[in-house]
């Protein structure tokens, strides 16, 4: 019977044991799969990584062999905190890191310093008063610290110095160490936050240094690319060239990848201010304009708004031309057309253009010239228009305001849909009459309007 | 003379020193302004700064009356490191910061030690050989690590913990303590850090709470109101209402808010982030669909990308409007302007509907009536429209592409002038022929197209 049960129990633990292997042989594969995805898309980063292995083996070796080292005693462990906390994937913010805390370190440790000495002036009696008045001034001066860092300049750029001062000025002169002992102990950690702060610049900046600066420049030259591919490939090619109509835009995601541009503020403001603290390296000067590369991106953004609404709108058009084909003059949409293909190259030829241009480093007025040629079709393209009389004009004006506002009405719909779908989800108080009455329900009237078909999102 | 030299000295020492001191005073007077407006925007800021006072004078007494605290040395400091990294503006930063930094201390302390331990098995001769591949192995398992960090998911959730893991697990495998004094060392560590993260939480949750949850809430319901207050007051009433035309939007600075919408990504996602690891408070469970307000956010921004194309449309209008009047049909003017502003105040109605429905966690079906009324009024625009033949139909399209297409082509034309100066300021190199061919020229053809002009931006 025992050994019956121990083989039934075998054979259930062999036809499952696989079954687990296999599964665990997925997702290990999945990862690595994720993990080589990350690294070929930015090999960097694996260079990142065996940086910080580099800085803290550096530091460790340090800590074995050099008799210096040795006379620091604990404060060692300094060495390794900041190289760990200071190492960022790109210069500036190794730089900004690593200065913001060697000077709040300097700071803090004076003031606190000043704070002991004249605690100990006080004499035997006064001492414990005055170490007692500072505890409460500390909360004070943290409060005060604290508050600062939601002003915007000091945010940005010193944010991480005043955690470090409020952190080495607590230290200090929460600390019961005598006036003598705490000036060692300053010199201490003020020579191993100098030595890993020194580590960290050194590995940063010398060992296949990446610098925020040359990201920023990418980065934008990037986002212009990427509005240039949607115009000319999108528009010029694929919706208003030779097959026109033959295909939807929405499902090529190389043409959708403009959508990343408008999310990329954050991103490029993060780097502008890296870059701010490097010093001059490369094709950048030390005093090279980060500022511009803001106000570039902030007009892309513009753009790329501006492309979002022109593909809502042809994706609308797109999907009510379906049901309802309405080609009656041939020839003049052929026209407009071809006027619209040629606007939206010139256009997408403009921007690639600018994008080259600052990749190169290189003015060329050719991007001007593009341009000039898209507007000027846009001014033919009026020529077009049958306009025997003013009203048609109204008329065109009126018909654009309306699309576009009827576009808003039809984005309006999803927003309606999203908060219906939450008031679900977190059991939102309903009305009496039930349920009902508050979900959406698609209006089939529209559809028969050609620019304004309202479609419900899935 | 002296006395004359003297003299002049004081004279000049005295038409100086007022001027210095009034423009130190007008300084002060302007940082008080901007401190008093910062901390009138939000008040909370002000609540938070004493809190982090608060929580570390908490700290420095304990250090100061507990006899548990004395016993645990000079890892005091452990705790108030640990107040000031951890505490967070937010109870969801605070927990999710204090989180990761207990169980990474812990994880880290372990594996560690595990490694200590190994090499005192090896005994004397192999320590320092065990001791020698540690160092290279803690280069690249801190190496790993950071890697780690390039993984989105990991890199929202757990960034901070990775960085203490790295960082403890660095010291305890470095440091040449023996095992006791390692595992007493660890207890220290161990005991001050949760004291510090238990004080970090206690005043951050208990103490007028700020809940990242309830800010999300908020801000998601703050958006959705801009969008509705520049659709009823800006669209409706200013420009389609009685005043058509009578001033530009674009002055009005509460009419343009709903640009900050725009740019919300990063502070909703950061929101969302924190949010998720907060318990149940007041109105929100513990399991609120927080990722349901991410979904509302990306559509209200895309609705807010549509107002915009539809605002720049407008303000190019208007801008055209001032140089050629073109009424001529007053009567279907009239008639497609009452539609616009019954659309522009209707969709504004069901956005300010739905957030007030959010705020007040309440469901109404009034939102989906209001878009209704919307959409019926878009579709009856059309009938405005003098459609005698299909052509117009077809004109319509185009019209609306083309100006869509213009106002692309239009946003061009500032990216070109931002990426000149750049090239200016960057001094890039410019072709043989000088800089003249390379300057924007705006093109004075275009302004006879009404609803297409081009603006060169200053």
């Amino acid at each position: 019977m025992d050994n019956a049960v121990g083989t039934n129990e075998k054979v259930g633990f062999n036809s499952w044991c696989p079954l687990l292997i296999f599964d665990s042989m997925q997702k290990l594969k999945e990862l690595a799969q994720k993990i080589r995805k990350i690294g070929k898309d930015d090999p960097r980063r694996v260079l990142h990584s065996l940086k910080v292995g580099l800085a803290l083996t550096l530091v460790s070796i340090f800590y074995y062999v050099n008799p210096l080292f040795h006379g620091l005693g604990t404060s060692t462990m300094w060495a390794v905190f900041t190289v760990v906390v200071v190492m960022e994937y790109t210069v500036g913010g190794t730089l900004s890191k690593g200065l913001n805390r060697a000077f709040a370190t300097l700071l803090a440790g004076a003031l606190g310093l000043g704070a002991h000495h004249l605690a100990a002036l006080a004499g035997d009696k006064g001492e414990p008063i005055l170490l007692g008045m500072f505890v409460f001034m500390l909360g004070k001066a943290a409060a005060m610290a604290t508050f600062s860092r939601f002003m915007p300049e000091i945010k940005a750029r010193y944010d991480y110095g005043v955690t470090i001062f409020i952190l080495t000025f607590s230290l200090v002169a929460v600390s019961s160490y005598r006036v003598e002992e705490l000036i060692k102990l300053a010199y201490q950690r003020l020579s191993t936050v100098a030595i890993g702060v020194t580590t960290c610049l050194c590995t940063s900046m010398f060992v296949f240094p990446i610098w925020a600066g040359e990201d920023l420049h990418m980065l934008v030259a990037a986002n212009l690319d990427k509005l240039a591919c949607f115009l000319e490939e999108g528009m010029g090619v694929e919706y208003f060239g030779e097959k026109m109509e033959s295909g939807s835009l929405e499902g090529k995601s190389f043409l959708q990848s403009y959508k990343t541009v408008l999310n990329s503020k954050a991103t490029e403001d993060s780097l502008a201010n890296f870059a701010r603290w490097e010093p001059g390296h490369g094709r950048f000067g030390f005093r090279h304009p980060w500022n511009q590369y803001l106000k570039i991106g902030a007009i892309t953004r513009h753009c790329a708004c501006s492309i979002d609404a022109l593909n809502a709108y042809i994706s609308t058009l797109q999907q009510s031309h379906k049901s309802s084909q309405t080609t009656t003059d041939l020839e003049f949409k052929q026209k407009v057309q071809v006027a619209c293909a040629n606007m939206s190259k010139e256009t997408g030829k403009a921007l690639a253009e600018l994008a080259s241009s600052i990749r190169e480093m290189k003015w060329s007025s050719i991007a001007g010239k593009h341009l000039a040629i898209a507007t000027e079709t846009a001014c033919r393209v009026k020529a077009l228009v049958p306009a025997e009389n003013s009203t048609l004009l109204e008329v065109l004006i009126s018909a654009t305001t309306v699309s576009l506002l009827t576009e808003v009405v039809r984005c309006t719909n999803p927003v309606i849909a999203a908060v219906e779908e939450l008031s679900r989800l977190a059991e939102f108080k309903r009305p009496e009459h039930g349920r009902k009455a508050g979900t959406v329900k698609p209006i089939a009237d529209i559809e028969s309007l050609p620019h304004a078909v309202i479609v419900i999102e899935k």
